[in-house]
């Protein structure tokens, strides 16, 4: 691993400088509101376990109201896997939506602090800061109801190309990928990344927000993605198909990266037509599943522009995973890089 | 402990009802941000380790630019009490003053998700909800910097008489006795609970808030006060000696019940001439002080209101004092009742 864990400078044939950072992310930026609750909460409430619901304003109220007492601390999926590449060691850049309320300053100074620059998008929006209220059953599975706020109204105007064009790889949340405007932000950031020899890599997220938007979801994929993330779930409802050999074959074809998760059994990288299997970490005790996916991310791009082998970019994501299940929140509680045993 | 866990109905003779809650506490209503951080980062802020500090806008703004990513939630010394009650089975009831904000709803919610009914104050204040920086250290001390926000402004019009009148006893927080107006609260709302037979408790929170308004404070302890909560440090330096034995017999002189805590050395109860020593509970791994007086004079309260003997108060105390120690964060995370083996 080099000491600077910057990717090696892009080819001097595209023109490109060296990025400043290794990875620069988009996605909604939130607040997470942890509370622990029972199964019969969740039945009360009609939540479905391990799924993530939009919520209105009402329904956040409602709920809020009916959960116990609760802890604040910043989420989001990109700006976690954010986070994390930090703690690894790599340098990381964020982009999301906040109002400049109580939240949106909390979310501000969580990345900062962590030494990720963050971009906020234009001032004074009149909506909140999005919140996600998630319900943690004894079983560590996280149930997730997000009131997006203001984040999900970003668009091309709240990018930063200039941080965009220096980022090694461009990571970009399927969460977000909902709005036209912030469909068109997508389109544009990745066009600005491939513009300066940068790659492109896209989380599906979710597989509801596969379903809803499957079409332009396909058509991103094909057109901009380097580096796709999913899980099962997530790539069989890209593809329309039952069978996952299925769904890895097609994204094969159409990805020159993809990397499909699937919780304790690790995860299968796909390369063309080859595929490696990587392990799981082992976790002594899973306290709350939340921001699992997120570090995976985190630990295999950093592995990545940090120029090791593929599996071992793998290893690398599951310890990261590992760690983050281990605890309470979305976010690592140590210094990643201190769990990478060697170099 | 009697099946409701509700003190005793008062003696008939004095004509009060019987109380509706056991304890009715009033303090700085704050949401707590709460980061680790090294004895280094302490001595770069010009930080005492373990003590209490006001700020103001700018330095919490300073401080809070310099600190590492952190956790929200709710805390304050005196609502962290009634927390405590409720978890232990008690009733208990909380007023301290917090503005419409984010913070604001957070704190309230808390309170209410546990069962607390939260009276916040008059609406629409101008400035924000109160908040606690806590820096927790490696070795578990926590060193708190309070920007006191809307909630040291509390007066005699935020109070709710009825809830006062019908608590059977009132728990008011030192740190709260600061401003005229506050203090003016104070006794009016020892003079209510006093009017309807309760008792009236007061914890003197700090040693340095002893000291601004001593005068002040052996004032209100000799006329109005009924049940002391300190350490050695407050006890000592609200009676100006120098021997924590020459404090203990000129508190037992002048309140009916004190209770001195001394961290891991459990505490002293002394009523009149008596005194009893209570050992503290033993913890395997201590990973944040904060919040442990709170707990303790939770417990004390509880046993207190429950009609149980002086030393089972003080180790009940204990027991809570010691969950609330064992885990990032000043409230328990379980229900503290449980923890309780004999009725």
């Amino acid at each position: 691993m080099s000491a600077t864990n910057l990717p090696p400078a892009a080819d001097s044939a595209s023109g490109a400088t060296a990025p400043q950072f290794a990875v620069v992310g988009i996605g909604n930026a939130l607040v997470d509101v942890i509370a622990h609750a029972s199964e019969e909460f969740l039945d009360a409430q009609d939540l479905t376990k391990g799924s993530m619901t939009l919520i209105e304003t009402d329904r956040a109220v409602e709920l809020y109201a009916a959960l116990g007492a609760s802890v604040e601390m910043s989420g989001g999926s990109a700006a976690n896997t954010m986070v994390g590449v930090a703690s690894l060691g790599g340098k990381a850049c964020y982009i999301g939506k906040v109002n400049h309320d109580d939240l949106g300053d909390v979310f501000g100074h969580d990345m900062r602090a962590v030494g990720v620059p963050f971009h906020g998008g234009g001032v004074d929006h009149g909506t909140p800061t999005g919140r996600c209220v998630i319900v943690v059953t004894p079983d560590a599975e996280r149930t997730m109801n997000t009131y997006l706020g203001v984040s999900s109204s970003l668009n091309i105007n709240d990018l930063d190309d200039t941080a965009i064009a220096s980022g090694a790889v461009l990571y970009m949340e399927g969460y977000l990928f909902d709005r036209d405007d912030a469909k068109a932000a997508f389109r544009h950031a990745a066009t600005v990344a491939h513009a300066n020899g940068r790659q492109v890599s896209l989380t599906l997220s979710d597989s509801f927000c596969v379903d809803r938007h499957r079409v332009d979801f396909r058509s991103l994929v094909q057109d901009s993605v380097d580096i796709l993330f999913g899980n099962a779930d997530e790539i069989q409802s890209l593809y329309e198909v039952d069978e996952l050999d299925e769904a890895l074959k097609m994204v094969g074809r159409e990805c020159g990266l993809a990397v499909i998760t699937a919780g304790a059994d690790g995860c299968v990288i796909v390369a063309g037509n080859e595929q490696i299997k990587v392990s799981a970490q082992p976790v002594d005790r899973v306290l709350d599943t939340t921001g699992a996916g997120d570090l995976f991310a985190a630990g295999f791009l950093f592995g990545l522009t940090s120029g090791l082998p593929l599996a071992k970019c793998g290893e690398i994501g599951s310890i990261a995973a590992a760690e983050v299940i281990s605890h309470v929140g979305p976010r690592p509680l140590v210094d990643l890089h201190t769990l990478l045993t060697d170099g």
